[in-house]
């Protein structure tokens, strides 16, 4: 169960408003790796964590903390479309500057949410349940949350030069000191867990030769023409586990069948053989 | 430019035919983190790619591997649909077994792609754009990456359990193992980047006191009853970069104000005061 | 069946074309509220209509109003649109009104419908099935009636004030007045089914005491901070249905336990046992 | 900000798992009416609202409380769950009991969440953003709330005949409560508003003749053949504010004109006149 | 202006309920090529429609017919699900045949639409505005029109297998013809365009050299493996315009360049540079 | 298995960069008809190909070139993108000019991607499966990869008046010219099928009078007020594959009942007896 406390966790006071700024950061809040992805992914895991409690508790005081983040940009948008008016676009048929406002701001913070936050990314594309992980398996699942905070910091610290607004950028000050701790956290996280089970997910399924291929497991495809793919530590030496040693196939040769599928019963109609079938 | 050549990667031979697999496996094809994730990822990040040759080679070289494995899976859902036919459903209406079957396949199996593999997941949602990521920086994408083949192998593990057919088991062998190499490819990859630039991401991010939040960069807020969570690693000892250590915020205090956010324009009929407007 | 009769139902004259005005009116076509919306949802309310002649015939024939409202729209964007051309673009390079005017504009509306109406909102994403409801209960749809035609107005008057032109000024106002009508018609047909039914939604679940919890039927509970809320009218007196009283519950308790989900088998690979199960 | 406690808010004791049912109990999770719609519904309401304190408030606290029924939900689908696993469909070749419920889950409960609840509908579609609104119209969003309670109660009340388990019944019990009590508390919000400002939304806009066209706004149009809708109260009698009363127009005719559109520039390549541009 | 007629264009009479066959048959109503998209599709195309009127009264005329399909496909869905119950799933616990059934049925037709059709296709993805075209090329949408009703007659003829009721089979043979008309319809539409104005879309834009490369225009690329594609018509003989003679490329050579981006400015955050930068 | 070399298949050289052009040139790489669309079409049609091997062969050899074309627009996105940076934004505020160019851009250009081409359209709607089509029955799919082409060759000669840039038209001539020469190829597959099966689709459908009502596939529906429709050569003349002659139907009279459904059972709640079932 849930509680709300009325203060924002941090402070949030635009100095002007800025309309096209505020399409902008609608992708920090309603984008693929915006706070409401966080905010549901971690919600998400806690929900359906089994039998770590340690974790679970971990995901929950975080997923709880990025609901408040949602409710920051909210804020934050709110604030920059203050005193946007309809009669903005009426006037753009005269002035120039109007015009490229208007032409720059989202028009459903206008027709449809009357100035507030909308949950969608800076195109307006609605949010949904597919930008979001919870697969049980915490290490698999950590690796996204820590690749979602870098994604999350990568944008924030992208709009942060896209304004030189000093209320705004406090507020991605302290965005931008979050994302960095939670990627921390993540990191620290998934180092406990890699020491624990090993470094590949998922750590359970045999890894012995009769159950999973073994050879392909260290094989560096060239498929794509030059080889400065060579140079790079995924060419050579030793797996991360040290269970065998990178090859590097420079001219890799296919080892399946080429294809020949079965053709289908009549009834599916590709009409392969309509002729045949009439006599 | 691109080149094709007729055989497949690996070997694709089913034992025999089953439909209600062949809805599974839908998933490590369309699905969030199915084939043609990969395989639209790993070129997007390859084509955007600006001033890292090796990478970009690199890239290149998997991502054309993937499309391969578009083909793999689009082979072998169309030997477990081999035989299959609509006429199955009209007898359903007069044998349990039949039913049974048909409740569990796909119907565009049938209808849309006449037996063929299908742009979608196990439960015929359509592929989309949103399920990709590539942001220009290589060690944000690269976290997605690993992240990305994390879940892969994950769902082709749970999979393998699904089914018995040796032919079938073959052929998750070999995507088993190289989802596990491309783990490790990755993992090197990332060290290899957070050895030269630092592990937050991004890196070029002024990290001085003035431009970003220091405090907020360490602190672990409880926000869900209970401290289970004290006891990670993410709440004790140093940051991964040692920049700072961590800290506990048991009772965490909000530092920002209750918003009061503007009333609008009349012109938006947010009808606050409509009576008073009336007069 | 349906027919179609060329005219239009109202008139649509705009007295000169602007076309970053078309990009705002596709909300109010293909938008979550647009005529798109009411059209297929009192369509399917009609055709899925079970028993109730009075109502059904009613539904198809605003159903078939709305159609003709599509219609409307597309000729409005049309007009809108008139003169608009490719070149303008090439154009926006040089001037910064051309560019202005560019950039306010909906790309699609150019290389797309070639200066058509589009079946998207005003951010360019498509209309979809998921924004109607057709779930044969009337009173539950008609509040989904209502409500529908609530958010249209809304949106009409918040266009209204986005052009001086009068042409399309003259076609809002017969559109402000179908929704006006559209409220009061719903309105009245509610309070028939309320009449009939009783207010609550499904009027045909047993309420009594063994199939329905009663003391939760009447709580508010006060799950955010500040009691401002308890001077609204759902803290206190009787339900609309004089079932019961509202309690206003300031300091909301949990009645559940703290979950404890059963650790899943090993072949879901949650990993919790890695190491116990190699032993 | 908000804060996280560990007890759920009311108790979740399945009697014994159904995978089949877990599939059903999606809708109400995840779908168009599901407790994420008026989750994050209520959150955008209340973070955007402005200049209502007790309105704010109140929806503060209802949003608050629909995150922790997310969280039942969850818990809910996790029981219904345990104990599946991936071999099941491996026996459902051999066995058609297994075959039939194979048939009947959703394959993402096994591959994708490993047991846990998904943010999807009952047929796998991803939640999305489009399903909530958020307008800053008080009335028009409490009548948007009304609807989905209503849609909600219905939604559980049918689910509550899909189950003999006591357990779940138990919990169902409580829900059809709550959403019968928000059902109330946004009727008694609606009667208050509508009490202010008028029964039409929005109020603000100018109801004068010059602003909006008066005739039609008290018009019933006989579009679809019969008259049986006719003896509907939104066909004669009054409208709702008694500024009007209804006409209900037996054969109507259309106010517009035939549009006739101009043709566009020969660069749009509507191919009209291709013979002539080319002498 | 549109208006409805009540009876249904033909005659729908299932002979006994089978709801299996009403999710399969959503297919043909609410998918990519079911009757909701021809319906919208010739409707946004007549709307738009600009100087050629007896394509426009056509386009209506067809547009106007679909509307009845879709009303006639609803009627016959709803037949298709008639004696359905929520208690079915609570039975299904017990009997393999109920539950076999209840495997294949669309949750949502019980839960959402309460035996009513549904705007979605066979796995209850709903139907979207990106299904449709309407470009103002007449040429162009004609081949998307000829498309969708191959696509059309194809999955109904699959259809017409799944089911050995003869009153859904004359249904489905009505389809079928109209859906041949349509067919019939659209190759004589195009055929008098063509001839008017040329094969290739767009006719009018300069096919001379300077504007268009004229070398390519008639290049086969060989970039799969093996020649087997050599023998069709693509690869050699003349172009359909007699233009030019297509020539077979067997060994075809890349002609641009290695793409070499340029390195973004550092506020972008690609870390390319980030030592450097320190410096 | 695929393999990928270096350069790109044509050469891309923009003069300057235009990010107002990038954003719409997302059209013709993510949207409906753009690269990826046929890219995966015609890979999906050649994977699931059965007993064809001419054309298996040919769908290859296309869906691998497309795959470079993709390849192509990233490489001519980035470009036009050059140089454009997150300031550019903070400077809007001051300048008109900025302002204009920032409103035209596609505002994930900047913070999603970092200057890269994204799987999107030019509104920034994600690709989507949803697209493509490949049914297994050659002469309808060829159908639609013609529409295809033909849109997208309608798409790209749009574009080309959008700018003046000598190296962007370069690049649009050869995309012209492969669009033309797509048309052809499909045209002449078409034309080589229709003559083996006959015109319709599927051929293997039993056109006998029993299987299929044969009045119905003659009729055209006079629907829409006015006969201009009756002088087109779908009204009058033999079919095309001459088995009947096209009759007017001018005056068109339903052949169907009126629908009258049955009443459900009162477990789904439509409320139609509640008094009813009270006593």
């Amino acid at each position: 169960m849930f509680r709300h406390q009325k203060e924002l966790q941090f402070e949030i006071k635009v100095e002007k408003p800025d309309p096209m700024l505020a399409r902008q950061v609608q992708e920090v809040l309603g984008g693929q790796f915006g706070e409401m992805t966080v905010m549901m992914q971690y919600l998400f895991q806690g929900f359906n964590c089994r039998g770590e409690e340690k974790y679970k508790d971990m995901l929950m005081d975080i997923g709880t903390e990025e609901i408040g983040h949602v409710e920051m940009l909210c804020s934050l948008i709110s604030q920059l479309l203050d005193g946007a008016s309809p009669e903005d676009q009426a006037e753009a048929a005269k002035d120039t500057t109007t015009a490229a406002i208007m032409g720059g701001i989202n028009p459903q913070h206008l027709l449809v949410s009357g100035l507030g936050g909308l949950p969608t990314n800076s195109n307006g594309v609605p949010w949904n349940g597919a930008y979001i992980v919870a697969s049980g398996n915490l290490l698999a699942d950590m690796r996204s949350n820590l690749h979602a905070e870098s994604q999350g910091r990568l944008q924030v610290a992208r709009l942060y030069h896209m304004t030189k607004d000093e209320g705004v950028r406090a507020a991605f000050r302290k965005m931008l000191a979050r994302d960095r701790y939670h990627q921390y956290q993540w990191m620290v996280a998934i180092a406990e867990l890699e020491e624990k089970n090993g470094v590949v997910v998922p750590a359970s399924f045999p890894p012995e030769a009769e159950e999973e291929s073994q050879q392909e497991a260290y094989e560096f495809w060239n498929l794509s023409e030059g080889e400065e793919s060579k140079e790079g530590p995924w060419a050579k030496g030793s797996a991360p586990d040290n269970t065998g040693d990178f090859v590097y196939v420079a001219e890799p040769v296919p080892k399946g069948q080429i294809p020949n599928p079965e053709v289908p019963a009549t009834e599916l109609h590709h009409d392969l053989d309509v002729k045949a079938k009439d006599k």
